[in-house]
């Protein structure tokens, strides 16, 4: 069992390359612990890492990624659930200040919500079982033969980013800071094809960043 | 509700700098879709992101990110499970060849779970709820009084990485590929304080990259 | 009743500017006649000039502008049809090669046909008349609450330019000479805000000018 | 299906010129909505176009054009009538304050209303029946053999701007604003060949503007 080489050959540049350079930051950070102002919620895709879309250092955010970057509602029922725990753990003790979901284009697994009928993965079908936080919007989405596939592909990625959002506010913790101006709550949208960044305004619509009145 | 000053200027930084270099991949990775070889399980800390610690480039890992890089048993009850969601479609869709479980120094979670009296960060107790899937590690490591709290502390946090990587095994999919040799399980634990890298050997014992002798 | 003053300055800046440098060519156009290549369909929106758009000179593009650019269907029934009077002069008189459908943001009758209870502007009520061309694609369009008004009025600007070359192939002398390869249909999106271009391509998905991988 | 190569370099050419220059004037305008003081009712005529005849900038002139410039009567029986409803929208939404018929030389809609026994362009007759609309003018215009070829064409371009402009108030939101003085009819005839612009008076007839007393 070796250790995968490209992997080790990558934590050689970062050993000789950003570590040096970032050495005092990261014993600090160590010795006073981590104090990051913004929890992301990404996808676990390759092609969507907060960090180097942000240009992140160590310290700066701290990030949870899941299949489609979904945030699922408030279930206080005794049960496992991973991304809630996280948010509790960045909102309660980290006490971050902003949070953000951000999703991307080409969302595999906003195209498994929006392909229902699609044979499980696996007999547990865990994805099928996850998207499905996104069933009523998918359903509605997808009864559009109006619009092509590439559209509802990215209507439900927003959709589901505004969804993430609402989500987010049935948490009582992240309510009552969001309601004092605490803590305030972003969306984001990143085109993995041509880097470009897509942010959310308050009508829930998403504007290019580097142009920020496009359609 | 503007998007954060912090977030926009690092994503101009990107904008400017790694994505002109990178234009053609990203282009290719949108249409060909993404094909990465290597799954990781990190924690959301924002002191241990693997792209960093590993210099991904977009396409390279597909990475999930919990408290405590926590991969759970099996359990195909019809729950929500986002952490089983992604490595089955990790494993199942895109075939990945590596599993990285990736663990850290100073880990809050791993901390968590050696605090079991520690009040609920909120009525929904959910980091409580998270952490005990170490629960009987936890207990047998917190008995032993003659251990430092720091010394406890790493210690749980190897011993997690071995209790995920079981899990993992746990998993039909991981498990047939696993025997059939098509896919291989990593462990990997950083200090987050030197920015040193321990990779597991088969012994489940772990070695610093740069010095596999030093204990 | 005096001509518009602001008019008759716009013409003497034409007639001391553009004119001049043109004068060769009107007289050559108005001697031989027009044979403009391009039959481009645009909105009557100040904001949307073809010309404008596309920097053309005189006898370049010969130009249909009616309210939100719609084509409407083949209907051979002895009525007034004035968008088909065009078509057909333009196809079979002209020969033009390539017909444009051009669509924008923000157009007034789109939003008008998402809008069908709104109350007529006359009570001749020409244009909820002449909108309900739109209203099965309006229909589906509206019943999707999860996107926003903004969304969903773009979703409909492109599905109504798709929706109109659909329907220029209903035309008889159209369908020939497409089939035949004598003739392209192609759809455009103007966003007046950026004054950037969308064309459509083969799937019916648009693509910025200035970026063609954009979603 | 490639975007017509002609038209992407005129865009390019706004783009890098006229756009850039008139950027913050895009950007209010679609914020704050189009307010065209005058509509202009044109001909399709590639060399007829309103905006470069007045050096118009986007947001003052909301333009129809259709074959011929003709405005029909005020017909309000449930069909389709695009340039009703254009008229209808300027007049009633946007609150236009002129509306100007501007014909032009040698058009060939006009020459189609003088060959009623022409044989159609195609089984629908849509410029048949569209220019039909002249009929009773064009068949007294024709039967003058005295006058050429070229004069009986001029006469009738001039009679059928007269005769859209009082089809303009047979529109009763049109009669009812310009009785009261809010909204004022203008006609105009420009000639291609030189480039020169004809103004209506109060009698009906056409003027040169760079000369006012020029037959």
């Amino acid at each position: 069992m070796t250790f995968p080489k490209h992997l080790l050959d990558g934590y050689q540049n970062f050993a000789n390359g950003r570590l040096p350079e970032q050495r005092e930051l990261a014993r600090e950070l160590a010795e006073k612990g981590q104090k990051p102002e913004t929890m992301v919620i990404a996808c676990c895709d390759s092609r969507a890492a907060p960090e180097t879309i942000f240009c992140a250092d160590p310290g700066e955010m701290f990030v949870v990624r899941n299949v489609a970057n979904l945030i699922p509602p408030y279930s206080p029922d005794g049960e496992f659930h991973s991304t809630s725990a996280a948010l509790e753990f960045a909102v309660q003790s980290l006490r971050v200040k902003h949070i953000v979901v951000m999703g991307h284009g080409r969302c595999g697994g906003i195209a498994a919500a929006l392909t229902p009928d699609m044979e499980p993965l696996s007999p547990g079908d865990f994805i099928g079982k996850w998207v499905s936080l996104l069933a009523p919007a998918a359903e509605a989405v997808g009864a559009n033969a109006y619009m092509t596939g590439a559209e509802r592909q990215t209507a439900l990625e927003r959709i589901s980013i505004r969804n993430s959002i609402e989500n987010l506010k049935t948490f009582p913790c992240v309510n009552i800071l969001h309601g004092k101006g605490k803590l305030t709550l972003h969306g984001a949208w990143f085109d993995i094809s041509t880097g470009e960044l897509w942010t959310m305004n308050d009508t829930g619509d998403f504007k290019r960043e580097d142009n920020p009145q496009a359609e």
